[in-house]
């Protein structure tokens, strides 16, 4: 009766904190959860999840999860597994997590982002958008103020449309847009004075 | 400010029903709607839209549609544009029906299939999920009373999980599961007497 | 497990024809469903469902399902009782309807209006909102193309904002209007000839 | 096209920090929106909202909202107004903000309880259920794992069924609960040791 939940969102939308927020309660309430991300996913420490509001975790990698799992019994089980940037995961990732969620009767909420810069489905949410039985978005706003759904990479105010799809060490950023000013690439309010 | 809808469903989940329903409220309410459906999708007839439950109604092709758009000002356009079948689109179809929304300010509602007989996205559906901005389920349910989710391809009481994504003049029949017995090739109950 | 669901809708959003669909796919998949109506709603006949757009089908009232419920074993119960016009109902008859969900593990799901002409909840909506699993709005619009949600009761072409809350027999009639024209009283496009 | 937002939850769901979230989300964008709490809630004092997972943040009164909007123009409001606690305003206070949201075309997203402890609405949620566009579950958990939606007060580890709806300086605590152990008092895990 468990539930495979995709929580999707462009940047900025909070999953990270939401994901926090969901761990926080099952704790508070005496209920067992654990946070999972990809494995190397460093952005702010192998085993860490952090939000840009100022919430942190303790986090668990992946292949960690794989690794303990065949040694937990069914009745052992975390009453939720959560897990975070499952974007940078792979479809086959995403298959072994709805098998936990069938097998174990345990629910898996994944967060992460629909679409990379150029607008296409990652993998790993194509999967989930196939395999999960709650898709739910997690909204934010672009700076029309209209929701945001594209993440747009941008360099020197500009929006960039080539280039792989996980960028290292550049100096690019993301901002989040709505489909018509991503279509049109304006990345921010052209009426507004920038210092 | 005009939305793209993706509901999609498995088979038996009433879509059709729902496309002609729609289509339905917007005419009776004085307001203008279309029925397309993919090109050479005829089930029930090039120009038909047929649900099972007893309702049809007229309906136009996706070519149709993109050789009359150029000549549709603005203003004119319909109230709502309702799309049957939309797995059977490609993706640069929905790209198309997305740039409708978005430069005529016209709904769009697809309606079809998410996934194939094995459990796979359509690239039509896939990329209403990356493109969406709203992604709602039909619902149905599996034999067993839980959500059916999948489409199984079944022969001779068996699941087949090999074979092209569309099957022309089989004998095969579909039947909607949820992912447990998707997973497992259970395509009806076995406690049930078959006579 | 099994849930009590609302799926509140202003007038014309075809509520009904979804309560239709709901039974038909029961039934086509082997499994057994009930359509239920308020007592003495007599609108299309005492024991018949009828949708606008032409389907119609056996139905039952509630003081029926209350007479024969306690008959029924638990492993024999249906698998879905459909309500249809359950703002007509009154909170205990909710109440009532959440007891079979939780006592049977049968899923009951309920088709009504949420507001009356006035924009007040009718009492079986509110108790429906204090109580349903979950809560889900059948869409229509406005005559401005906006989502509607209130009904407008119209007489001469003008708001109606006294009254009773059910009508009987008066040359009224309803609208569906957005929040914004219900406020307003503006019942159709002021723009448009009537002939 | 602004909407009025009811995201209802049962106690412990985190509706407050999902409050903070949204207001920090419309700031990192250099929006603006501003945090609205009922008139004399003072739990964590009055000008400020606290959420128990450590986030806190500057917020204002009802009543100087009321007061300051009639020196604002239209094109000055903020991009979205955040009430926290709506359970606790009146049915008018709700009309209110349906209004702003009608007359100045800005988002008004209210977050709060949909029951008292008896399982009833409170009246400015009853008011939300009618009136919002949007209303949005915040999901929680009862002890059985199932969805909590009942706020059950707690006094010496037993249900509390009588009393006035707002309890000032008593010794109860509250829980949240599904509603099949809601209706049966089952506060906790009865399987459960406890110490």
């Amino acid at each position: 009766m468990a539930k495979l939940y995709f929580r999707y969102g462009a940047m900025g939308s909070s999953k990270t904190a939401n994901a926090l927020m969901v761990h926080y309660n099952y704790i508070e309430r005496g209920q067992s959860a654990v946070l999972i991300k990809p494995d190397g996913e460093d952005r702010d420490g192998l085993d860490i999840i952090r939000s840009r509001i100022g919430l942190s975790e303790k986090a668990y990698s992946l292949s960690w999860l794989k690794k303990c799992l065949p040694h937990i019994n069914k009745e052992d089980i975390w009453d939720c597994i959560i897990v975070d940037e499952c974007q940078f995961l792979s479809p086959d990732d995403i298959d072994f997590l709805s098998d936990i969620v069938d097998d174990y009767d345990c629910p898996v909420i994944c967060y992460g982002l629909r679409t990379d810069f150029q607008g296409n489905l990652f993998d790993a949410s194509a999967r989930l958008m196939a395999l999960a039985d709650v898709i739910e978005e997690v909204p934010t706003v672009c700076w029309c103020g209209k929701k945001a759904q594209f993440n747009a990479r941008v360099k020197d105010g500009k929006i960039v449309r080539t280039g792989s799809q996980i960028e290292y060490g550049g100096n690019e950023s993301y901002t989040a847009l709505c489909r018509r000013h991503f279509k049109k690439g304006i990345v921010s309010n052209p009426n507004e004075n920038k210092i």
